[in-house]
Parts: C-alpha cells; sequence; structure tokens
C-alpha cells in the first residue's frame, strides 16, 4: 500500500477549529472527550447514541449540543466522527450508512485501521481512517474529559484513493484539539499496534495468570506472592489487567499482526531462556543492557 | 524446610532502635539507606567499605559514623548488616568472615534467600537471612536515601536451627527503620520473587527485544514504534529497562526458581495464542476478564 504525501509531524500553529457542525456517532470516552473540547471552543456539535438513557446522561454531561438517538441528527454536519467500538466500527447499522451526508468527511477512531480501511472505503467517498492514540482506563458516557488528546499522536492511515481534502478537513479537527497529526501507512500501523500496544496486553496478562497459578497450589506462596509483589510487577501488569472487551477486540481485528507479534516474542523469549539453561550469565547481562539502552528511544 | 513459629506481621507500634553499634557492610542503595536511618534515630554506625574512594564519599553524605576499609570496624557491633551485592554475598572475602564478631548477629539484604542460608548458616552461628523488600532505579553510594524502608515489606527466612533472639534481633533493626515485618520458607521466599520480581524482568525485556527487532527491518516501522509507543508500553517495559547486572545476578543466583517460572509462563501465552489461532474470542475475553479481576489481589 502506498500512502499519499502527507506531513508527518506538525510544527504549525493550533489549526482554527471547524466552523461548520462537527458529529460525534458514540460518546464513550474518545467521543465524549471531542464533544467537550470542541464545544468548549464553540464548535457546534450533534452526537448521535445508540440508547435514550445514554442520550439523557451526555445531555446533562454536556457532550454535545445536541445529542439524540436519530441519525436524522447529522443531516447538516460537514466533518462525522465515528467513535464507536471496533466491531460496531466495522458492521456499522444501515440507518447510519444511510444517514451520512454524502458531502461529509467521514472518519473513524479505531485502533486498527487495515479492516477499517477495508470496511468504509467502499461506503463513503469521503472517509478517512484515523486512530487518536489516546486513553485512559474509563469507557462509557462518564469517560469523556477535556484535554485527552493534547500532545498525544493522532495517526491517519490514508489510502492512495482517500481524498485530500477529507484529509486535511480531519487534521484540522485532531490539531483543534491538541492532538500530534502523523500518517503512516495502514499496515505499519497495525503492525506497530500489534507490537507497542496489543502484543503488550497478551504478555502483561499473562504474568499476572502465571503468578497467579504457579502460587495457588500452596495458600502460603499465594498469599506471599500478593503480599511481596511490588510497583514493579503492578507496572508490567497493568495493561493485561485492562478492559478485557477493549483487548480481546484488539487481537480480533488486528488478528495476524498480534500472531506475527507473540510468534517472535515466544522466541525471543526462548532465547533468554536458553540463556539462564546454559548459564550464560555475561550474555544474559549483555542483553539486559542492551534493553536498558533500547528503552529510552520509546519513551 | 520447616519454618520456626514466627509473627507473620507486625502491627505493634515501632520497637527501639537498637542502642549498641550496627556494622553496615557495603554502602550502596540498601547499605546507605540504612545508615541514613539509623544515624537519624542516635544508632552508632559503623561502615565497612571496598574501595577509599567510596569511603570518602559515603563520610561526605553522612552514610556513617565511621566509615573505613578496614573490618576491624566491626569489631564492638552487636548486629552486623551484610549489604552486598549477591555474588559477593556468596563468595564472601576471609578477612570479613575473620573479622565477624561471633557474637554479633549477623544479617544480610539478598534478593534470593536459599543459597544465601547454604553458604551462611554454616559461617556463622547467628546468621538470620533477610530480605528488604525496597528498590530504586539507583546504585551505588550516592543512592542511600532516608525512608527506604518504610511500609515496604522486611522478610525474613528462618531456618530451623535459627537462632531466635537473633531473628528477634533482626526485627528490631527492620521496624525500627519502618520496615513490616514479614517471615517465611526460604524456598517459598525465591519462588515468590522468581513469580514476582525476576520473571517480570525477562518478560518485559523481551517485549523491549521483539518491538525493536520486528520493526527494524522497516525504518518507517521503526520510527513508528518509537513514536507511538506510550505509557502502556513504558509501564509494561520499565524492569526490563533496568539494571542489567542485578537482572542477570538475580536469574543467576535464583536460577531453578525462574526457570520454572519461565516455564509456567511460556505455557500461559501459549494458552492465549490457540486462543488467537482458534479465534475463540469469547474465551480470550473470559481470561482478560480474570485478569481484571486477578490484578487488585497484587496491589
Amino acid at each position: 500500500m502506498t500512502t499519499p504525501p502527507c506531513p508527518t509531524h506538525s510544527d504549525a500553529a493550533p489549526a482554527p477549529a471547524p466552523a461548520a457542525p462537527v458529529g460525534i456517532v458514540g460518546l464513550g470516552l474518545i467521543g465524549g472527550s471531542l464533544g467537550l473540547d470542541l464545544l468548549r471552543q464553540g464548535v457546534p456539535v450533534r452526537a448521535l447514541v445508540h440508547r435514550a438513557e445514554t442520550a439523557e446522561r451526555a445531555r446533562q454531561r454536556g457532550l454535545a449540543q445536541v445529542v439524540s438517538t436519530d441519525p436524522a441528527v447529522l443531516a447538516d454536519c460537514a466533518l462525522v466522527v465515528l467513535a464507536l467500538p471496533l466491531d460496531r466500527l466495522l458492521e456499522p447499522d444501515a440507518d447510519l450508512l444511510a444517514a451520512l451526508p454524502r458531502q461529509a468527511v467521514v472518519t473513524d477512531v479505531g485502533s486498527v485501521k487495515q479492516p477499517v480501511l477495508r470496511c468504509w472505503q467502499p461506503l463513503h467517498p469521503r472517509f478517512v481512517a484515523s486512530h487518536p492514540m489516546a486513553g485512559t482506563a474509563q469507557a462509557g458516557v462518564e469517560a469523556g474529559q477535556m484535554d485527552l488528546f493534547r500532545g498525544r499522536p493522532w495517526v491517519a492511515t490514508p489510502a492512495p484513493d482517500t481524498d485530500p481534502e477529507a484529509l486535511a478537513a480531519v487534521r484540522v479537527l485532531a490539531e483543534a484539539v491538541g492532538g500530534r497529526w502523523l500518517c503512516c501507512d495502514a499496515e505499519e500501523h497495525d503492525q506497530a499496534v500489534a507490537l507497542i500496544s496489543h502484543l503488550p496486553v497478551l504478555v502483561s496478562a499473562a504474568l499476572l495468570q502465571t503468578a497467579d497459578r504457579q502460587s495457588s497450589p500452596s495458600p502460603q506462596l499465594a498469599a506471599l506472592v500478593r503480599t511481596l509483589a511490588s510497583s514493579g510487577f503492578a507496572d508490567t501488569t497493568r495493561v493485561g489487567g485492562g478492559n478485557p472487551a477493549l483487548g480481546s477486540l484488539m487481537a480480533r481485528c488486528n488478528r495476524s499482526a498480534v500472531q506475527a507479534a507473540l510468534a517472535a516474542y515466544r522466541a525471543q523469549l526462548q532465547e533468554l531462556e536458553a540463556l539462564l539453561e546454559q548459564g550464560a550469565w555475561p550474555a544474559l547481562e549483555a542483553e539486559l543492557e542492551h534493553c536498558r539502552q533500547l528503552r529510552p528511544e520509546f519513551l
């Protein structure tokens, strides 16, 4: 896949916020946060949600000027952000599709990009695949918060036939809420997030399970691991103890990249295991020294 | 191994600090921090270090009342803390052994306990194996800091023939600096730290290596993983990017427990990998839900 020309980073001053109404479909963490940020800047926001209870709570929280369960609420929007979970994004409702204005720019916020492009490119002429890389442990209509996107990467993965004007409009939106704009190939995006986001969830989950299962035959040992676990264990297991629906969905939607990452990880761990079996302590120390040098590159 | 009766937790008021001189062998993070805490409480502290430069710097920092490179400095100590790295602890200098008063209580701070007990039980009649579970990323004579042990577990692993009075004296020391006193079997201690401390280092290191190696064939991907890595990756890789000498030493001194933990971890990861291969998404989500429930037990 060839990516069209696209500046990889924005050092320019913040772009003006979009003046025409912005539609947001879904008011969870991402949609709700986006609504709060845009409203603060005076941008009209129309939101579509699935359930009447969510709509009511979203209105109380002031996440959008208009919140409705009727897709017609999107009628006059120039830009629509599909802030839906990946599974619902990849099997969109027919009435949502029918309600999306054909001239509007449509973007998403999904954390896997190839299946989203495959699904949405044929569905809408001005679709732009994008992924604001921001999050907290929260989810749902209570989760949205101001400034969630500030200083965080907002990645777009344009295809060769992505409308350049539509891409530019999503960039204006991303930068209006403080995102660091970045373009890359969808396949590389999915490989990257497999390595730095989806693989860590599984690696971390397996560590929690191992500490639990290996200690459970002895009640004293089970109590001891829980008493002695400190900040190192807490940090290493944080993402493994996160949202299970999200973790499973990422693995499902990014399956081949996650499988490749897992296979590579298994081989890497076996290399370390072999050093232990051989008692190759200087070699083990050299590997760990390399890790110490590597880590700052990722911070 | 049967552990003698020993209260597992202290809820009592802090014990009075020891009044007789305490000797500290080694003034790195643990030894230096202990010196600072004891001096603040008016306890006389005599320290033995290896190099004259270290002694000079330790005097400047005020880590002990007397700092010397001559083992005779330990002559009038009632309690001596061997705050040495594991490798030096397990191959003690002959002149250190000769200088340890036979009537003094001797304890260590090593993070693996079975080899320490095997080595030191025959060497000194009043030896108590212990492990204050406190740390920072720092090491060396500059690393010591006040209150390092406050609220942290201080684990002792008495053997059947450990002198009960010596054990009680180490408890007084541990509680004087705010440690949470805990006794357990040495083998269980080593299994526990393999699971919650040593295994995480290798799991975390392999993740760093995988993200590096899998991305390195493509310069764009290599740059992308580094740009997109966020707090989740940073947390999961923190301990893998830590002190390489310490990581290697722990694996070496706790080899069989770490190997058992690694084998169990590999099997656990393969279970998750199998769920991905089968596309068993509800089962994967159930495993991750179990992890979400497990993690608070370790915090």
